[in-house]
């Protein structure tokens, strides 16, 4: 019952009704609402996996990903625009993370107004550990995919993001 | 500037760097990695599109969507499990569109205390204009695929899809 629920929660059910669209349009169509449902039920997954594994949170393990992948540091403008949130949201995940010792501000010797954080040992070490079943987790996603299918699933996807990546920007 | 700012943003930047794993595993890692990378950067296109186009935003348009697809009407709670969001959000945004004539309430018989709401014959109107436009929008995101590359990762993506759906909660 609950898997139901929790599978068609996650299903975008947009059908493109409408005026008369050709069939490459509904191809695209029906190409992005599986993708949109993937990452809807992927997302809700590893969201609840955080809570359950490791009491935490998504934008806690994304925040904590950056600064694992950035250790000279990330002013929190960069952090912001990396972590697409507002600056109110990184400022108060940021001040918890440093209370917890996780995380910690530096000083910008060339800007007094600037600083960057970056992971502390601690928060290095309870990273680390998360991503390890992070990564676990997410490979037991793809339980009865055969290599082929895996290496033609991310060709495919590396393709649709370098020409999602080169488009220009929606005015 | 503008372009690599939006494209940078919307990359998810966890590596997975931590203990040893195997290569299926980074291979799952890298497939979840772009397909987040993807979906951000088109979702963040079609909100923007929504927003120069039609003045609206994605949940209006998602909630359009669902009642589109349920002409019967659909109830409160199903509608806020359908769109994955709190009742108090669902509730804000169904009462502006009912002020805005869009979508209506209508009394359940069998229960005073139920109420479903539908589109209103405006609504539909509106939501057909904005979805037909919407289609050719994700239409144009897939430019330089063939057919057969679209219908490979259509089934992929299909593949997994019925995978995840199928896998037991999390707990």
């Amino acid at each position: 019952m609950t898997k139901n629920i929790t599978a068609e929660v996650a299903q975008p059910v947009y059908t493109g009704v409408g005026q008369p669209t050709s069939n490459v349009d509904h191809a695209a169509l029906r190409i992005w609402l599986r993708l949109l449902t993937c990452h809807n039920l992927v997302e809700t997954r590893l969201r609840n996996q955080l809570r359950n594994g490791f009491e935490t949170t998504l934008p806690r393990f994304d925040l904590m990903a950056q600064l694992d992948r950035h250790p000279e540091g990330l002013k929190m403008r960069d952090l912001s625009r990396l972590l697409m949130v507002t600056g109110g949201n990184i400022t108060g995940l940021t001040d918890r993370l440093v209370d917890e010792g996780l995380i910690e501000r530096r000083d910008d010797p060339r800007d007094r107004r600037a600083f960057s954080v970056c992971l502390t040992p601690k928060g290095k070490t309870q990273f680390q550990e998360m991503a390890a079943q992070h990564e676990q987790w997410v490979s037991s996603l793809f339980g009865d995919f055969e290599e082929k299918e895996m290496n033609q699933l991310s060709d495919l996807l590396g393709k649709l993001k370098r020409h999602l990546s080169a488009l220009p920007p929606v005015a």
